[in-house]
Order: structure tokens, then C-alpha cells, then sequence
């Protein structure tokens, strides 16, 4: 039992220190490990597993709404990345630059892609020539590098894995609606796989990504009441084409701009999963998403039989993504190990059960212990797991609504803001000074304009003028 | 009509002009096109989704042989690069130099990983501390970056994409079962899936990796009669865990180097899939890895009931990758685009197909048109695809088997390579010298010595020596 005792003592409470306690989760948990290479990570199996989970699911949704795959290339050379004026401003500073290509130095220096948009619309002013080569709906997955200075494992690292969809379309409504079809495949994915429910809505111009017209953003809340950003879909108008001379020909034979969008998420959401639903044991993995689902630990194992029945239970669950822990380690070391990795059903196996034909189904979310019998086990663990995943999303839920507060007065917001962690929601009169005084004085910022208004109150709960918007302020990730 | 012609006489013929003709299909299939970085590619949807395929088959049977996907940095730091001294020597000379983070200078240059063996090493060097911690056998996808000088679509890029696995093990013996175990799940994917039949066997000390104490191939054999090597592993003994120090306490608590190996297809294999199965019509792609398996081309689409039929066949054939193309084209224009992207098979529907109860199936490889009943168009096209995939991979059979030739005496055996493209089965003395002279007066390079080794003479083809060995000669690419 000493042993198992320091595996566990080995985290941080998140009480205690919040940022330590990420970092051990991420650590234990074997997610991932730093590198040599100063701010970038090696992702391991069990983290990159959850990433193939994300890929698996989102890829599928995006195929079902008529998403193609391909790929660009990793460098873009200084002179493309420059013609799109916000975008080169919004990027350079952050890029890693090539200079030399074998012995010799290049005539032009390439930064390696911190996002694609120029690529993509070099390749589409190549390639789109009539109304007929549109809607184009691309998307790669990749790895993209920004030279962050502060880092953190899968919330800002220098180089992140993610998924780029660039599209290009006839008209400015056909591009706003797929920009808004994108962010809600993006929202109805953590809520019904990750168990996250997030905020949708609008960036303000502030907010927005570097060279777009308009940026949407679903919005999560962490167990700290921090903000976290998980995933952006961007309306650019027909500003990029105009930079890089993408034009069609219309029905009627007029030459026409295309209207262009682009989104993504990236491995960010590992780092969403952790601090929605992790706890002082570790990880909580939501079912949907959990590379193993199921683990059958069998307890006095040297007996005769136990084994045997461990195996036997994982072919009855093989329905599951289902593992035996047959390791030589003791029961206790087993259940904190697993408990560490987040893994949602336990099943306990031993003599005793055995002779009494049934096992002990643990919930890693709740610890709650439910004896089944062996006969409808496979049907009792698919509830539980289906239980799990909704109590989780509901928990996350009750969480973030219980975070969220509502000021219509400027001493109100800044108390609320400094005392309780958590979204508050205010109006706002649409100037950037309010947003820039907002920051200064608590440090938050706006996360977004909800799709789902209310009207908290008629006057800019910063300057007193009327208000034009409710917003979503908080501290952010 | 004639738009059609124009459609299939943009192809340069195979015999005319190979090269032209790879270049044509490639582009003309719309697999990939040149990005504005000199010497990448654009890999396009048709040409990604094969990429996809690919991946998912391999990856399947990568899992069942136990391996786990992770994900290492992009960047390796010139000093780890240097650590193993044969590899830094093989790869230095073209790798793309990082030199700037941001505005400012790094300290330390840093190359985009043309191979990742340096990071695998660095992080098992740390990772790795008892024979409990042992296999690792670890994959990861992702791109490569190697300056080449010449570059062509999927056969040479300056990047591409590929999987890389590094696996470092308790025993000699058991990396060398590894390395073997690798080359043959590539060997049987090719012959299974891509429908490519490949010679297995070792690479001699000129050939193999930069690093490596043995180098294995499977080597393919093109329509032009040139070598393509398909896929490699590598056993590394324990020459890198020197270099880095990779060390495990073994039971007896001894401490002991690991024995590493690494291996990787890349999307070459692609460029494999068009040379090998490619006519002068297009594409031609076995059905396992094909994204659309079967297109429904209606004939005569605007007559009543003809469109309905068509998606009433995809709906039936669902149980394949199935596409209508009901776009305005004409019909001829549709089998010459659909044969361009090597769609296996095309089924055909007019009115009157559809007031007989039939349609006509035409195979992609062989032209052959075979009329069928509706009531059975999904267990006929089920067989039919089969058919392909199998005549496919007899047809590569015998084609490389009919320009395979061997020598016993170096004049048939210049003569041979001068005038007949293929492989030359020779013996050879196992020095290097007779490589050399043989590359300087053939331009043919030891493509292998097969597992399956013969004994065509006791003398080496070039020195008159005695033989040792069993070679593969032939121009690759």
C-alpha cells in the first residue's frame, strides 16, 4: 500500500496549485513529456490515442458535410506570407524562419506554416477557375510552429498538432453559412464526444484572427473558472482573394471574387478534456473518447481461475475498447493507475466474485462501486458507460452555469471578475477602449459575443453608453 | 466527341515518353500539383484520399503487430543531429536549416527532421530505465523534410509524407525479428492491397541507412522496367543506443544497451501505384485502395427516370465506395474522366438498360464490358472487384517476372541491363568495388539480396571471384 499511496501523493490538489496540478496530470498520466527542443512536445501513446479519437470522429462529421482532405506544403515563402496585409502583421513575429536549404542559403527565407491560409490561396488562385470548381472544401491535418515565448503542453506550444479547413465559395452568404456550419460541428463534437459544453458565439474585431472579417468561437470553461478558447471558425470576405487574385467566372461570364472561410481545433482539446473533468486522482476521460474504455483488474490473481475469467471478461466486452491489467503490480497500484489515466469503467475480478458469478464495476467520475452479475455484464457496462458520458457533460455543465455571474455595473464586474472565477456576462458598447479598460484593470477579456443574447441591461457596463452587445468576459487560457 | 479526344490525347503515351506520361497522369488525375515552394507538392483530394487508404490498412496492421502511434517535435537541434556519426554524415547535406524564431537569432540551429531517429534516441534515452519498460515499439505519421536537388511528384519531393516506427528492444534477436516482421507486413501490404508484388531482401553495406547495421527492402518493378524501392527497415544493433546512452537495468539488474530498429513507407508508394498499374488512358488503381470503387455514369440523363435509376444503384451498391456522376458532361467525356482516375469499375445505366433490367459494367483495367441483371448488380460488382484486385496483381506478377533476366558472365550481364529494362539476377563477391564498377558501367545500383536467394554461378558476375551472394540489379529511381 506504500506504494500505491505515492503514486497518488505524487499529484498536486488542484486546490492547492492549479498549474501544478495540470502539469502532473499531464505528466502521470503519460500524455506527454517535454522535449529537447525548447518549447515542443512528445506526445505519448495514451495522449496521442485521444488525438486519433478527435481526428477519427471530427473527420467523419467533416466528410458527412462534403470535406475533402489534402495537403500543403510545410514551408511558405516570405514573399507569400507578406501579401495579405493583418495576416503577415497578425503572423510574422511568431514564425520559425528557414534560411538555409542543405549547404546552401536560400534566395528567399520560408517560415514553416503557422497557418495556411496563403498557401491556400496561392493554390486557389491556381486552381479555381469558373463557377463549376466551387464551393472548393478543403482541409489538412498537420502540424503547424509559433514561436510562443511562455509555453504549456497542449494549450500553447511551439509547434501543435491541428486541422486547417480552407474553403472558398460563389457567394458571401454561401461562405457565412458554412463559416457558422463549421463552428457548430465544432460545438455539438465537445458537448456530445468530450463532454464539453461550450459558449458559441462571435469574436469581437479586437479578437479576431489576423485578416478575417469575422471570427466565431465556442467558448469552455475550466475547473479553475479560466476561459478556454477551443476552437475558431473564420468568415474572411473576399479580403484574401483580393490579395492573391482569386477570381471565377460567373454564369453570366462576369469575373467574380470568391468569398473564403477557414477553421480549426487542434490538440488544445487534450488539454480542454484535462481541465474539464480531471480531478485529484488524475484524468477523467469522457467514454467516447477514451482510447481504452474499459479495464478489467484481476484482484489475488495468482489463483487459480481468476486469470482466465479476467480474459474471458475482456472477450465479453470486446465490444469496448478493453484491456486486462496482468501485470505482476498489486490490485492497489492498479486501481491509482488507472484512476491516473482517466480510464472510465474499472471491473474487479477475484475469487470471490467468481464463485458468486459476478464482478464489481467501478465509475472512475463518481468511484461509485456497482456489483453486477457476470450473466449481463456486457449490457451493464455499455449503460455505465453511456451513464458516464451524460452525467459528465451534465456535471461540466452545472459547473460552468454555476460560474457564469451577470454585472450591470462597472464595480459589480470588476468584483465579480477578481473574486469568482468563472464567465461573467455584461453588456458592451462595441468600442475597443472599454475592451482595452476592461483588461487592464482585471485582466480578462471578452471570449464572445453569445449567439444567444440577453439583455443584462440598455448601457456598456465599462463606459455607461448604450450598449450594443452582451459579452462573455473571463480570464482565458 | 471531340472534347472528349481532347481529354485523353493530353496523355503522352507510355512508350513515347515514361516520364512525360507519370507526369501527365499525375496531373491529369488530379493527384497532386507543384506548390510555389519549389520542389513540394499539393497533394490533392484524390490524390490524398489514396494517401488515407493507405494509411488506415497499414495502420490496422501496424496495431495487431503492437504498435503504438506517438508523435515527436519537427525540429531536431543541430547537436542532437550530430550524435550518431554515420547518420549525421547521410543526412546533413540535405536538411533545411531553422535559424530564426521569430525576430530574433537562435542560439542553436535546428533542421526540420528528415528522419526522426535522433528525437526516438533523445527521448528513449530518458524514457527507458528497466527491461519492464521494454519493447517500445513506437510509430509515428507525419512529414519529412530531405533538400533534394531533383524532385518528381511522390517519387522525390523535397517533403512527403510518411510513417517512421523506432522500436528499441531488450535483444539483438529481438530487434532483428522486428526489423523482419516490419519489411513483411509492407511486403504483403503491397501484394494484398496495392496489388504491387515485391522481391524482400537485404540491402547491401552501400546501400543501407545511414546508421544502420542492416537495411531491408521490398523493390518493386515498374511498367518502364526501373526499380522502385517501396519500403525499408532497419536494424541499428546498439550503435545509436551508444551514441545516446539508451540503457535498461536488466533482471539480473546489469545494466545493458537497447537494440533499436526503424522503418517507413511513404507516399511514394503512390508514385508505385501509378508507374505499376498505370495506362495510356490514366490511372489505374486496384480496388482495395481505391476512394471511389465504383462510378455510376447514366446515360442519357435527361430522359425521365434515368437520374432516379442512378442514385437508386448507389444507394444498392452502397456497400462499396460508390459515386453518380450526374454532372452535365457529356457521357463519353465521363468514362474518359473516370478512366483518367482509375475508378475500377464503371457501371453504366441508359433507358434502355433500365427497360431491359440490366446495366453494363465496364473494369477499368481490362475495357471488358459485362452486361448484368439489376437484381444482381451488387454480388456481381462484389465479385467483379475482387476479379480486378486479384488479375491486377497477376498481371504486375508476370510483368516483372517476364523482365527479370539473369547472368553468369558480365558481358550478358552489361548487354542485359543496356538493352533489356528489369532486374538482372546476378551473383556478386560482396565487394564494394564490384558495385562501384557495375553503377560507373551500367548506371545499375544492387537494388537486393533476396531472403530467397539462388545459385545462378559460383563466381561474382564482375570480378570472377567467388560469389557470395545472390543480387537484384537494376536502374530505380
Amino acid at each position: 500500500m506504500a506504494k500505491d499511496k505515492k503514486l497518488v501523493e505524487a499529484i498536486t490538489s488542484m486546490d492547492v496549485d492549479f498549474a501544478q496540478w495540470y502539469t502532473d496530470v499531464v505528466k502521470k498520466a503519460e500524455l506527454c513529456d517535454y522535449a529537447s527542443v525548447k518549447g515542443c512536445m512528445v506526445i505519448k501513446p495514451d495522449g496521442y490515442a485521444i488525438w486519433e479519437n478527435i481526428q477519427a470522429e471530427l473527420d467523419r462529421r467533416f466528410k458527412a458535410a462534403g470535406v475533402q482532405n489534402v495537403y500543403m506544403p510545410i514551408f511558405i515563402p516570405e514573399s507569400l506570407l507578406q501579401k495579405e496585409k493583418d495576416h503577415v502583421e497578425g503572423f510574422a513575429p511568431e514564425v520559425a524562419w528557414v534560411t538555409h536549404g542543405g549547404l546552401e542559403p536560400l534566395q528567399e527565407r520560408m517560415c514553416v506554416r503557422p497557418t495556411s491560409e496563403t498557401l491556400f490561396c496561392d493554390f486557389y488562385a491556381k486552381d479555381i477557375h469558373s463557377y463549376r470548381d466551387l464551393p472548393r472544401v478543403y482541409n489538412q491535418w498537420c502540424s503547424v510552429v509559433r514561436w510562443e515565448k511562455t509555453t504549456r503542453p497542449f494549450l500553447r506550444s511551439r509547434e501543435f498538432l491541428w486541422q486547417e479547413g480552407h474553403t472558398a465559395h460563389a457567394t458571401a452568404e454561401e461562405a457565412e453559412e458554412r463559416t457558422i456550419q463549421m463552428l457548430n460541428i465544432y460545438a455539438d463534437f465537445c458537448e456530445e464526444v468530450l463532454a464539453i459544453p461550450v459558449i458559441r458565439g462571435q469574436k469581437t474585431d479586437k479578437e479576431k484572427f489576423a485578416g478575417a472579417e469575422s471570427t466565431y468561437t465556442i467558448e469552455a470553461l475550466m475547473h479553475d473558472g479560466k476561459a478556454l478558447q477551443s476552437g475558431t471558425s473564420h468568415n474572411f470576405g473576399d479580403g484574401f482573394a483580393k490579395a492573391f487574385g482569386i477570381q471565377y467566372a460567373a454564369k453570366d461570364n462576369s469575373l467574380q471574387y470568391v468569398h473564403q472561410t477557414s477553421w480549426g481545433v487542434s490538440t488544445r482539446l487534450i488539454g480542454a478534456i484535462i481541465m474539464a473533468h480531471g480531478d485529484d486522482n488524475g484524468l477523467v476521460l469522457p467514454p467516447r473518447i477514451a482510447p481504452t474504455q474499459v479495464i478489467v483488474v484481476p484482484v489475488q490473481q495468482q489463483k487459480a481461475g481468476v486469470l482466465e475469467k479476467a480474459y474471458e471478461l475482456r472477450d465479453v466486452l470486446s465490444g469496448f475498447r478493453v484491456k486486462v491489467d496482468d501485470t505482476d503490480k498489486s490490485p492497489g497500484w492498479k486501481f491509482s493507475e488507472c484512476e491516473m489515466r482517466g480510464i472510465p469503467v474499472r471491473v474487479e475480478i477475484g475469487p470471490r466474485d467468481i464463485e458468486n458469478g459476478k464482478a464489481v464495476l467501478v465509475r472512475r467520475d463518481t468511484h461509485e462501486k456497482i456489483e453486477v452479475s457476470l450473466d449481463e455484464i456486457a449490457a451493464k457496462v455499455g449503460e455505465l458507460l453511456e451513464t458516464i458520458q451524460k452525467d459528465m457533460l451534465e456535471r461540466a455543465r452545472a459547473h460552468r452555469d454555476s460560474h457564469t455571474y451577470s454585472a450591470d455595473n462597472y464595480e459589480d464586474f470588476v468584483k465579480t471578475i477578481e473574486e469568482k472565477p468563472g464567465f461573467v456576462k455584461a453588456m458592451w458598447c462595441g468600442d475597443r477602449a472599454c475592451e482595452d479598460k476592461i483588461k487592464e484593470d482585471t485582466g480578462a477579456t471578452s471570449r464572445c459575443m453569445p449567439f444567444a443574447q440577453e439583455q443584462i441591461s440598455d448601457r456598456c457596463v465599462c463606459c455607461g453608453k448604450p450598449a450594443k452587445k452582451m459579452v462573455y468576459w473571463g480570464r482565458a487560457y
